[in-house]
């Protein structure tokens, strides 16, 4: 357990976990002349007749903003933006610790997708990048559509693509310990919101057809107008076993993934799966089966979110050094072909994969230089 | 003369001026849960029941943003939010450097002022205060109003604000320095954008009532509609002396206050003046006269922007030490009573004003304490 009254201690020192440092001296008239006045006069107008220049003498070639509006904090829900504040101040952290991106977290209030975009769309003339996190989708779909399109720098939905290509790390390891081709595996995906659909999508890139998608309301299809178009559209894309809820689909499954809520698979559930079921339980704090009554109803691989069991699938194993490799190398979209890379990537650091080993640990040697690496690999193509 | 290209190598060298500072170190999992998952979950719930304590615990608490379109540079005109980076970064810098308050610079589009606004107070959650630089008058009087009102975290325009502190502190010690009481004073205001009016409005409160205020139009009236309502509200109070140009309304003023364009104002219209004439040219980085030329016509006290001669007006003197006081004490407001005290504080650090030193130095030791200490007396009133 994290000691609470700690973490406000250490969080109160410092006014939050993050600070500005100053990268050159002004203690003299000659040093404000070169870092400010008049000597940035000139440096401005070299900007203003090739704004391209701005990137490589201002904060804006290498600073992100890591965006939320607080309205699904995982775990916690809509908690308002002075809420979700604390999470991505910390993955801003995250960012400068273990790959030394700049990073600052930025709230918005919980306006309108078109507002989210015109608002964002104003400010990121002075950022590199664009890290969204935490917010509720169908809305977060429609916003990055539209930031994508409006914006040449990356943009990154962290709640979907981080955890998308992290489970296919995952999954690419577990089906070689389970002995079973990747893409022959019968996949029950259970809950739908951004993390589901863009896992989903990136399996189905990766060669998964055989899906089904359920969430509260029972099983995704592409004619229930209850689900919103981006399920819709997912769901004419995979192969199916029909079914209304997850007790049905679940027969004969190779692997289960939650992105839902804690307990909503039990081990009867997992008895009916196929021989070596997969559950990849990654709902936090508590996931949606319990790893040891996975494993006494015959579950082969299990993974969490939760750093308190073995396979913890964390996106902190993707973003830091991501949005290091997109920075590095200039690379504007976080494409599906590059999310594939970078889970082949990560999923071959462990060369003799076990039950017990399907990701890499979080502060494992080599992890963000390595999904640095696949992004200049994938630019180099 | 700044050697331009060793500018470039030093902004290069970072990319930008500032960088990103972990407070917190993240090398082993006893340390991810206590500065992001899972401890910051709590702190997140405890910010949501009561969203005061997030000042104490995140970033918003210190972080102040320096805002600009790049619309009104002085020196260069509109030349755009890129060109107009380098110019707010400086500023970030400055900050840190001079008062140790953690800055960041922020560039938005040329849009309305309303989504101007709307863009600042749908981002302002995650920041302590906002510093908004380099844009046009008359939009900026309207966005500093609108923003004032709509956040609850001080809103500084420094153009307006830092100028006009400065400049008083300066006609305080010019005063002295010609024998005349201050409130006597016949003021010639050359130049009316955000500068030259926020100037006359504090020197007003100071009671300096006869101000002239002109500029390439010729003089402003209350009735004359080619003005903004800003700028004929201003001249309804003050007490003219009637005349259609500069050249007609500097005779006999005792003070000529230049916020303009360079040599617009010759020697023979500073022999017109008063007896001990008052000269501040601050247009940069040329001024309105030549100080030489300024002199020889009989100047007693002439000031300028640049650092090149005596007397550097410069708002440096003010902003860094102002928004130390505004975080440090809890002021939300920089109010016309607080801009008084600022500039009568800045003003005293000087025992023995001379024609050579009205206004202390930029790097005179006490300076950002004293701007400091003025806002926590005012605060204790």
């Amino acid at each position: 357990m994290v000691d609470q009254n700690r973490v406000l201690e250490l969080h109160e020192r410092h006014t939050g976990v993050l600070g500005i440092q100053g990268e050159l001296p002004v203690t003299s008239r000659a040093q404000l002349a070169e870092a400010y006045t008049p000597g940035v006069a000139g440096l401005a107008k070299l900007i203003e007749k090739d704004p391209s220049a701005k990137k490589k003498y201002t904060v804006s070639g290498k600073l992100v903003a890591v965006v939320t509006d607080g309205s699904a904090v995982l775990g916690l829900g809509n908690i308002g933006p002075a809420g979700g504040l604390p999470i991505v101040e910390g993955k801003s952290l995250l960012y400068k610790q273990l790959a030394d991106v700049d990073a600052i977290p930025m709230t918005l209030e919980q306006v309108s997708a078109d507002e989210f975009v015109d608002t964002v769309a104003n400010f990121a003339g002075s950022f590199a990048g664009i890290h969204l996190e935490d917010i509720a989708a169908p809305k977060v779909f429609e916003i990055e559509e539209k930031l994508r399109e409006r914006l040449d720098i990356p943009v990154y939905h962290d709640d979907q693509t981080g955890t998308a290509i992290v489970v296919l790390a995952g999954l690419i390891n577990a089906a070689k310990v389970v002995g079973k081709p990747l893409q022959t595996l019968r996949v029950v995906i259970n809950g739908v919101g951004a993390a589901g659909v863009a896992t989903s999508k990136l399996l189905l890139a990766a060669g998964i057809r055989h899906q089904t998608l359920v969430d509260i309301h029972g099983e995704v299809t592409p004619g229930d107008t209850s689900y919103n178009r981006y399920q819709r559209d997912l769901a004419a894309h995979v192969d199916m076993v029909p079914g209304e809820t997850l007790d049905d689909v679940i027969a004969d499954a190779d692997v289960f993934i939650g992105v839902s809520v804690d307990h909503v698979l039990d081990g009867s559930e997992v008895e009916k799966m196929a021989d070596s079921p997969i559950i990849f339980a990654l709902a936090n704090p508590v996931p949606e089966i319990d790893p040891d009554e996975a494993f006494a109803a015959g579950a082969k691989v299990v993974a969490t979110g939760s750093s308190q069991w073995a396979n913890q699938v964390n996106n902190i194993l993707v973003f830091p050094g991501l949005f290091k490799g997109l920075l590095e190398y200039g690379v504007n979209e976080v494409s599906v072909p590059l999310q594939l890379r970078v889970a082949q990537k990560l999923a071959s650091l462990i060369d003799h994969p076990t039950a017990d080993r399907v990701v890499p640990g979080v502060f494992d040697e080599g992890v963000v230089k390595a999904v640095e690496g696949a992004v200049a690999e994938f630019k180099e193509q």
